[in-house]
């Protein structure tokens, strides 16, 4: 993933969903974890208006300025803030084989050093399709791992 | 749950402790998530007045006000930033097939905007009693998912 | 796990690495979680001009200072707070093994009322090594729980 502005949300839901799916795994947990210290993911509303105050809110209680980071040459300390703020990941549950999320939940991205590449793991466990095969070949059997 | 003030903050340890002895699972994790982003599931001491201090310091950090988010017609825009201040979700270790907190550990739910039914997710995954099935029946053995 | 200063920052990242190699767990997840509710468990970058930011952020939004829960006899209301401000615990994904951090992303135990013994949990789930084993001897599998 690189966005295109420095910093911009993105919505992960039908990405998230699409690997849950394509998991096999009937009932469970998947993570959704940046890979990265300068971004956030987080669960909330697909509300445009509410998305600019999430951004507002974020800019107030870590805001961009000076940073005892920034004698390394780095210049985003704000950014390492609200990855803190907002928060790393989420962790969602999986039933029947799908994910379950409550009628307004969904699932950001927040990019605040964007332009350039980042990840997003996404890591499904549980009990399921690909479960049933463990006692069968004694393979491992482990879910997909997109990025 | 539907919680008697728009406001309120509900202790959850002994319910999610019946839903992992419940699960049969002896050793794994147990995620206890809010399915709406205007309140809180965190962890911490079951003491009246600290809990009077957590309303106050995200009232403080994240004041009822004028948002955005108003002009849909909600009111709640400060609801949303205190579910992302406090956390949406937690998830705990399940041991010797038991909630396995420590001393003064405690699951919360911090209602922002209640007065209306509200659902929170408990999942259990892990190993054990259900898991021990698996090769005779070829089942799907979840872990049962009260809400 | 004592910390000698009452406020540090102690980088888990290697034990938790031992702790996912020991388990035996192809794929899935880890659980790093504070058992205390005065300390915090989050991800960050292991430089210390950053830590000291965070440190610092965490002071201004979270103060010391006078707190309700001080009327208990005890003086950590802002500890309590620090906790939920970086929040309690963290979920990583194991993959081949291991676990599978980006680049940056480094572990951290952020104790805000230290000099006195505490834990933190460490919780492997998934499939694997162990798993196989299930069909065997009917056992409890359990990843090990180093604390």
């Amino acid at each position: 993933m690189r966005t295109a502005r420095p910093r911009e949300f993105v919505n992960l839901t039908e990405k998230v969903r699409e690997v849950v799916r394509a998991s096999g795994v009937v009932d469970g947990l998947v993570l959704v974890s940046s890979m990265h210290i300068t971004s956030a993911v987080f669960v909330n509303d697909n509300e445009s208006g509410l998305l600019h105050d999430i951004e507002a809110w974020a800019e107030r209680l870590a805001p961009r300025g000076d940073y005892e980071h920034h004698r390394t040459g780095e210049s985003n300390g704000d950014a390492h803030l609200k990855n803190l703020l907002l928060g790393h990941q989420v962790v969602l549950p999986v039933s029947r084989g799908d994910l379950d999320l409550g009628p307004w939940e969904q699932i950001f991205y927040g990019e605040f050093d964007g332009q350039r590449p980042k990840r997003v793991i996404v890591k499904v466990v549980g009990d399921g399709g690909s479960r049933l095969e463990l006692g069968v070949d004694g393979g491992v059997p482990g879910p997909s791992r997109p990025r």
